[in-house]
């Protein structure tokens, strides 16, 4: 679980840098996540993305006129020196409360073009949450993302999913804040509470249970987001990945470098069953061609390390049913408690379809703890982001586990500042603004994902013209 | 002059709040500007204000529908704690290097939804600024300018009209920076430098000396931003209250307040000459009308100040040619100095066309100096601002002059963080809120301004429908 009161000293010590000392200097040599893989091929590809700032902010103005980003989303990084990648992508994320407070005027003001964008005409908001209402840290999570809503001139209030809230109830949270969550009512094909019908309904709920009778076939007039086909009722791992293929190499060409620089590779098995032996032909084979491919990718690079695989199901979320493993022999070795934990996620749901991904080992860490930086979006700005750190797990192990505590970025982190002229390898800005790129490149897989998934387009076919990442121009 | 040292140092001051402290706390016990009219009227309008932010909002929203705001632009306001109002708008703001550092990732934010409107294909940027070259502050706001538009990802450079740059020159700054002024050349119906070919153009150059040629009839496809008409060649600061007195009027039904509370009486005399006391009859009678309209509103709402007017050149800027005036008569009497004073403003043009403009005191002070708030805008956002404060001015005299200093306001005043609950009158978050409310209310007058001004607009006819301020609907 979170410590919230360890997170918020953390925090607490980041902010605490003294203001003598330019702040640019400060970045770079205080309570800066160490990378000891910050050599070599890493300081090439920072010096690549520096030198094509216009191009790459060009590239993606131009991205995000043909797709359309999602609402908001979060996404997981790994950092191993040699590679910077995208692990898992959230568009529903939770977590907004482990931003920095200084990072908040500028979600309101992203906030405010996400708004504008899915109904300018919009005063009202309902935001939906997750069912577990006890989770103190994610009530935190809406907290802050009421607090972000309400800021940008919305009208917000919480409809809840819940069926033990079965009237208005208000909740306290540390801090002082309080929480009053409503049970969502339907009227017709509209949802929202007895006496607020609200024009936008926010899901901030991954649907990984399926989606609820209530919210299916909805008025047009009331726009839905993320739209239903977010949810992990719908959403598959193996398909965003599919897309952030194109993404990467698109990019990848604008910025001349390897894809696989930025792009785990990854499999999918579509017939998993975890508790029967025999049916794990698919992943053994899977596993044993995908370490393979990435064998090879380490000797053309020089890496020494070990390479491995990561096993999770291709829907869901929270950390859960996911598995490191070295060698294919190991997934046909398991044994039955192991085999139990992945057999089941969130909601108890069964796991039959999984994504094997090329493990990033993540190289940074922060005060002695593997750390993994996570980056916040909203509509198409990187709003904010914090290091998740795990001080008992390996370079090669999931961080989002219980002991994981957050560490924000420092405000003066801010994404979107790179500085020029900065000697590769020493700016905490030029590295958070990488972070940044990636983000958004994994934010614009998702786009496509959700315009090819989308149940209503007509021409949705995916591989149109229509809908494919418009290839990068020479620069 | 700014004393640069002074002003940071109070900045530094600003920022060492300590952080054990809820910093909502913070705001409103430490160095919060005194506001010792906050009472009575000043606490219902901020009540209103706050109780109508979704209606606010939602009116900006549809307003920006309709009009284009400016690409950037900075308010003076004043607040005399029964009134709250802009006094003047810059269209081609300076002091930028006067926001706060933490002002940056919102203002690059903003930049690049500005940067977006004007020129989504764009890659190159092409600064031009104001021709005085030697004033150290003024450069450093180019070089903060640089910074904030490069980030946005556009490859950025001077090109400059001053005569005496006639090859590429570095100029070193305080603080480490440098910045590389070119000569702006012309080729065929383009502008640029010899080898850089920009799709956008801004102006940081207000044009008081006129139009240069070199600037008139370019390419289309060149987006010159603001326009040329923008400039003090041809712009009016009546022209600009008059239209922001459609906005006062359509905003203040929105909010039930009377429009003059948020809205400076004026009147204007095209034909003046200081030098020639004959011809100041208008002048005088303007002056002696609008004193007994401020007069009658003072009875109105009990207040026991003595009202007055600021006389001030129509076209211009820089604080020149400015008076504070309490009775006509003492516009009959100017003594010689005081004429010539008045005659002649920036770039040494000469002033014909006066506007009178009610006074507005400012009942702020920061360390006992009185002070006004500047609120800067990019697109429609607000992204910082600071006070200006003159400790040897009284509280109805022009601030901008020899002698002020300007201290911005700390990150944690973020001017769309409305801090709702805070009982009135108790928050820096929610005075700050208000600040930019009227920021954008004078934003969004500068956008009907240009918009009817527009020489190349086919149906600009001012007051039709098309280019009108929506009504408020009731809340």
């Amino acid at each position: 679980m979170v410590t919230a009161a360890g997170a918020a000293d953390r925090a607490l010590a980041w902010n605490r840098i003294g203001y003598a000392v330019p702040w640019s200097k400060q970045l770079s040599t205080l309570s800066v996540p160490n990378l000891p893989g910050a050599a070599g091929p890493v300081l090439e590809f920072e010096r690549r993305i520096l030198d094509s700032i216009p191009e790459i902010e060009h590239w993606f103005r131009l991205q995000w006129q043909e797709h359309t980003p999602p609402f908001y989303g979060s996404v997981d990084l790994r950092n191993a020196g040699f590679k910077l990648a995208p692990i898992d992508t959230n568009l529903f994320p939770g977590g907004f409360n482990n931003l920095s407070e200084e990072a908040l005027p500028c979600a309101v003001q992203a906030g405010q073009v996400a708004v504008e964008r899915a109904c300018p005409d919009a005063r009202r908001l309902l935001l939906i949450p997750e069912r577990h209402t006890r989770n103190v840290h994610y009530l935190l999570n809406v907290a802050r993302l009421v607090r972000i809503l309400s800021s940008t001139g919305l009208e917000v209030r919480i409809g809840t999913l819940a069926e033990e809230i079965t009237a208005p109830a208000s909740i306290s949270l540390p801090g002082g804040q309080s929480l009053r969550l409503e049970p969502l009512v339907r009227n017709g094909r509209r949802i929202g509470l007895p006496d607020f019908d609200p024009c936008v309904i926010l899901l901030n709920n991954d649907l990984s249970a399926g989606i609820p009778d209530i919210l299916r076939g909805l008025d047009p007039t009331q726009t839905l987001l993320p739209p239903l086909h977010a949810g992990w009722a719908v959403r598959r791992k193996s398909t965003h990945f599919a897309c952030y293929n194109e993404v990467a190499e698109s990019f990848a060409r604008l910025v001349q470098v390897d894809p696989w620089m930025i792009n785990p590779l990854f499999a999918r098995c579509g017939e998993v069953d975890f508790r029967d032996t025999a049916s794990n032909d698919c992943l053994v084979s899977q596993v044993d061609q995908l370490l393979a491919a990435i064998r090879e990718k380490y000797r053309t690079y020089e890496i020494k390390q070990k390479p491995f695989v990561i096993v999770k199901a291709d829907a869901g979320t929270y950390g859960m049913g996911i598995m490191t493993v070295h060698d294919a022999a190991e997934v046909a070795a398991l044994n039955r408690k192991q085999r139990n934990k992945m057999a089941i996620v969130k909601e108890g749901l069964q796991v039959s379809e999984v994504i094997i991904q090329e493990g990033v080992p993540s190289y940074e860490t922060v005060e002695d703890g593997v750390a993994e930086p996570v980056v916040y979006l909203i509509d198409r700005y990187v709003v904010g982001g914090f290091y998740r750190v795990h001080p008992e797990r390996g370079i090669d192990e999931n961080l989002n586990a219980p002991g994981m505590h957050f560490v924000p970025l420092p405000f003066r982190c801010s994404c979107n500042l790179p500085e020029l002229g900065a000697a590769p390898g020493s700016s905490m800005l030029n590295r958070f603004y990488i972070y940044g790129v990636i983000g958004r490149l994994a934010l614009l897989a998702a786009a496509l994902e959700l315009e090819r998934g989308d149940p209503s387009a007509t021409a949705a076919a995916a591989g149109s013209s229509r809908t494919a990442i418009a290839p990068a121009l020479a620069g």
